[in-house]
């Protein structure tokens, strides 16, 4: 890859360069913090303000028929369940993800009532281990949470494990979990999984059923552009799901919520799984933005996000040499979701100078730089210039020198 | 009351009648479900579209510092706080009311380790019978949901009870609970009382701090006009705050959660009860809708919506006789919320009648014709408009006969 215009050769030859226009991306900026919060739809922002004005405005209560709200989480839970490899009436939105995972790790151990084990990754997002080492408290009854180190976990299940919950792609690394493999070892050993697909979905192919998955939550805001805090999704497996019961019996998960029985009685499939009423503004901005994933294959989005993620290590290898970054990501693409990661001892001074640039990257401790390749709307060049930017920060030692933080372009 | 002109009158002399300008009301709606869906506020859809458009269009990720979403949860709160007579740092928005109610059920429970009953009313609202009963099998270590009828909740308190849920205002009849009496009864018997303030925050004034309550939850969208499915919110008295440990250890609850510590470590005061990410979208409706709250004392709200009750229930006693409709609330506006309820055979056509007049109440199994009076917009030719509507539906038979329900205007 010898020069800029060979980014731009690529840009033009690529079957999903027009999707950029549907987002409202600043100018001049290169956006790589998609994973953390995924740009505005220009569709997402149409739609809010029609919800906002006309629905809720106008049509006021009649809407949550009129209008649909009533079933808006399990429609939007069907346009994610074709990007996750799930069945329409397998996944749900509610809530958030840590919330939902919670409900779901809850309802797994009832289905495995003599085991006492819950296991996870050592390095596993945080909010993941404490939502389950809060569950195993709450129950009180001998749970116990095991995090053991990434490439020891299959290795470590025995017969006391219940549920093994792991996230498929690493919030810091981007490395990748092999979602049939694991899940295969998990259920020779008797145990469920619930995988956390947080920077997965939206982002890759995920094949829930062809990988005989049980249980998986995952996040609207991130790769799917839902907006800030959009609710979470949540998938059980249809064999499962008239055994599961959720911990928090609300309302909208009942079998009949407008007769008001005094009885709770679950939802058939999934839709028990919701509990209050849905936040109506926030889950229709992700319906909308979902629909941006209606014109492509997530096929499609992979090879480009590979493609991405080489260019910009092989852009890095080639311009950032001596300046102590390393790869803190696999290598190889397939192994890698669809971010890259470095590390350096000043990661956090080097993310705020490239900001300064203009080039958005995230920083999580201790020492990694996060870059988040969004396929829909990032372009060959946003790599080529981030990388630029990154060299010249380096090079200026611009991490050093705050006041000297410039705004330049990329010459 | 002999005419519509003095409820003209009467609008003219109220001082919260300019209030109703601040919201985008349909023409030629007489609209009495804020009870169930608060109106638009204007400001909040000026909001939204700021928030939509500026904040996550064009400052993307950094608005979460820069535009202060990771604090709206307790900022919205402090606004909350002062409708429901608590001090900033007792409430907070998270999740839906079904939701914040099983965190701090859950969390009460444990301050009462020795104690194995919960009691609520047999007629609560189902939601909250059902995440209760659904905590007490969760926890499977021998709690008890016991329901009694209203009048004997107080006399039915023995010394296992751990904690009593209350709903200030019944969902359907809208009688009043006095807060400061139950609240002295449940703490004479040693247990802890959890308020649903779901159909009084924004209603009426709620004095959680002289009323010495334990807990409460409450939601956005109802009298706070905060849009459809907004955040609730929950509170927790100071003195309780450290002791209580929230069963939901999500990230944005943790004393740091951009550490991204391996162990969880509750945050200081009410935060903890945050759990994940919020629906920013939709708290950023309710936090501009609460603006309209900041003009205007409860005690004036209070005032007017005894007043439009009072009047309704006149209206009916005057236009309505003979028709079989009754009033199923208390007649004594000391004794009722912000809202009327009538009792009819066919209540459901009467309301579906209504709604083809463009008056929209609600109905609710078996019988029940509910009418909400939110004060902050609610004209007292409303009110009045309202009966005769209900009069003419009543001596026309148009419930019997939907094929002639007119749009007619009040002659």
């Amino acid at each position: 890859m010898p020069s800029r215009r060979d980014a731009e050769a690529l840009d033009r030859a690529d079957p999903l360069a027009p999707l950029r226009e549907r987002f409202a991306l600043p100018e001049g900026v290169v956006y790589l913090d998609g994973n953390s919060l995924g740009p505005l739809p220009r569709v997402a922002a149409e739609r809010v303000r029609r919800v906002v004005e006309e629905e809720w405005g106008r049509d006021l209560i009649r809407s949550w028929n009129l209008h649909g709200w009533i079933d808006l989480p399990a429609r939007v839970g069907d346009k994610i369940a074709r990007l996750v490899g799930a069945e329409p009436g397998e996944v749900v939105t509610a809530d958030s993800t840590s919330l939902d995972l919670f409900k779901l790790a809850a309802a797994a151990l009832e289905l495995r009532p003599g085991r006492r084990t819950i296991v996870s990754e050592r390095d596993n997002f945080p909010t993941d281990l404490y939502v389950l080492e809060g569950l195993a408290r709450l129950l009180d009854r001998g749970h116990e949470l095991r995090t053991v180190p990434r490439d020891e976990v299959l290795a470590s299940l025995d017969d006391d494990v219940a549920l093994v919950v792991l996230t498929q792609v690493d919030y810091r690394s981007g490395a990748l979990w092999d979602l049939a493999v694991a899940t295969r070892a998990i259920h020779d050993r008797g145990a469920l999984v619930l995988w956390d697909l947080a920077h997965s979905a939206g982002a890759l192919p995920v094949d829930l059923a062809g990988a005989g998955a049980d249980l998986a939550v995952g996040c609207g805001y991130k790769f799917l552009n839902g907006g800030p805090g959009a609710p979470a999704f949540l998938y059980a497996a249809r064999r499962h799901q008239e055994a599961l019961r959720t911990p928090i019996q609300g309302w909208l998960g009942h079998a009949e919520p407008f007769a008001f029985e005094a009885a709770y009685r679950p939802a058939p499939g999934i839709d028990r799984f919701r509990a209050g009423t849905p936040p109506v503004l926030s889950l229709a901005a992700l319906d909308a933005a979902l629909d941006l994933f209606a014109e492509v294959e997530t096929e499609a989005l992979r090879a480009k996000s590979m493609a991405l993620g080489t260019l910009f290590l092989e852009r890095v290898e080639a311009r950032c040499a001596g300046f102590g970054v390393e790869p803190a990501c696999p290598r190889n693409a397939e192994a890698r979701g669809s971010q890259v990661s470095l590390r350096h001892p000043e990661g956090y001074a080097i993310v705020q100078a490239l900001a300064a640039r203009r080039v958005i990257g995230d920083f999580r401790v201790p020492d990694i730089l996060r870059f988040g390749l969004a396929p829909l709307y990032l372009r060959y060049v946003d790599v080529w210039d981030a990388v630029e930017h990154l060299a010249q920060v380096l090079e200026r030692h611009e991490w050093e020198r705050p006041e000297l933080r410039t705004r330049s372009k990329v010459t």
